[in-house]
């Protein structure tokens, strides 16, 4: 599974402080603590009203002046996206563009094909907002629309993160409205999955257990349910051993490390990963 | 869930002292625990030589003097099985039965038409062993062998726990050897579960775990994995909150609480089940 570490975002309080504080030693300690946790991306939102673009900027450097591991520029703002890209010593991740607005992607997509190597997650939302139908029809209506475009830019799939988007248990149920539920989440991964096995399937795992007590349990049952159906990437805490243990055992479970999945398994408890 | 508590078995070292010294207290304070937490049947394994099913019997009336859970009475051999059942002051679940010998189930089985309110755990397995074929082809049709017999005694489906037979995933891997590492098992769940939603189709949760370090993180996987392809009931450690939580997590998240199941998932979390 790819590992979107999370941790560095601004709407965190205690991080909120430490870009309001720039407090850089503690932004550099979190980036290097996640890398050495085996991230496969860093992410860095600022969650901030001004200056959102100089901030990543300034978040993005610090990440690179103590890890390799790629960066994730997390904003809903394509400016901002495009402007923080410029930081970048080596191609990294938009997190995240949708079709609300197919001008923005465009611009997105347009970057990505003079720039090998960058990726990009595509949430599965457009103009009609959250407020639409999540029915497997129109999410599948929209993943057919940002493949297409991305063909047209000659974006291959495996530079795409889709983002079926995930309600909250709490707020949205199994079925939910407009189709919002866990049900039919776990039918778009499934069904984009036996559409296009190259695009990657991504999704923010503990957004699934807001507002509820006991949240790590309900996050270990729906990655295993999300990987299952062919979720690969997540964004997530790296240095949650708990999550990464049952990412590493279902994985194992699922065939996904071979027939040596549990030697496996047994390296990383070595290493100490869980 | 169906939760069959595993704790009151002679094949683990301290409970095989109490059995042996006759530690009546400690036996019925491990009954009473896995009572108040929750079990639906409280399996007895005597796991001895000699006296199986007078010790059966004495264990047995330990667990009904401090609760009226029923009992889960855990022998291979079918003449103990049946020795055993008279110590039962209600019904309770033979485990388990199997199609090695078709003579022994149908001493089973009519016994269970005589006695209404017993239920049994049939494995699949037949005269073939566990050398034999585990691929689905098999499978169901020991599972259809079972049901027919089971139909001719006037069984109904619902009395029964199909164990679809879960290899150790250590030992087996994904696919194994006659197909009988964990994607056989999956696929035999999902396929029984197809055929005949009212049978119960219980596991061994941390049978799978067998060998590795860090179990709990495999359990928890497996359990989930388990619970979406139709598992409805399990052999396990209710005294074990983590795997508690966990399933409690993936009933809600597979709406098999209904769209309440969030409140439910607060209410066992405010009972300190997890």
């Amino acid at each position: 599974m790819i590992v979107i570490g999370e941790k560095l975002n601004g709407a965190i309080p205690s991080v909120a402080e430490m870009i309001a504080e720039r407090k850089e030693d503690e932004i550099r300690k979190l980036a290097r603590k996640q890398a050495e946790a085996g991230a496969d991306f860093i992410d860095v939102c600022a969650a901030v009203e001004e200056g959102e673009a100089e901030t990543l900027c300034w978040m993005a450097e610090l990440v690179q002046s103590v890890t390799d591991v790629p960066v994730s520029i997390d904003s809903p703002n394509t400016d901002v996206l495009l402007k923080a890209s410029s930081a970048l010593r080596r191609p990294g991740l938009f997190n995240s563009v949708s079709m609300e607005s197919r001008k923005q992607i465009g611009r997105v997509f347009q970057m990505m094909s003079e720039n090998p190597g960058w990726e990009v997650i595509a949430m599965l939302c457009d103009d009609e907002g959250i407020s639409g139908s999540f029915a497997l029809g129109s999410r599948l209506r929209i993943f057919e629309e940002i493949m297409k475009k991305a063909s047209a830019y000659k974006i291959a799939p495996s530079r795409i993160h889709i983002d079926p988007m995930a309600g909250a248990a709490a707020l949205m149920g199994w079925e939910g409205p407009g189709d919002l539920g866990i049900s039919g989440y776990i039918r778009a991964v499934r069904e984009i999955r036996r559409l296009c096995p190259e695009v990657h399937i991504t999704s923010a795992v503990s957004n699934i257990s807001h507002g509820l007590p006991a949240r790590k349990y309900m996050n270990y049952s729906f990655v295993t349910l999300a990987l299952e159906a062919g979720l690969d990437c997540g964004i997530l805490d790296p240095l949650d051993k708990g999550l990464k243990g049952v990412i590493c055992g279902t994985e194992t479970l699922l065939g996904k490390k071979g027939e040596e999945g549990c030697m496996e398994y047994i390296r990383a408890y070595k290493c100490g990963q869980f």
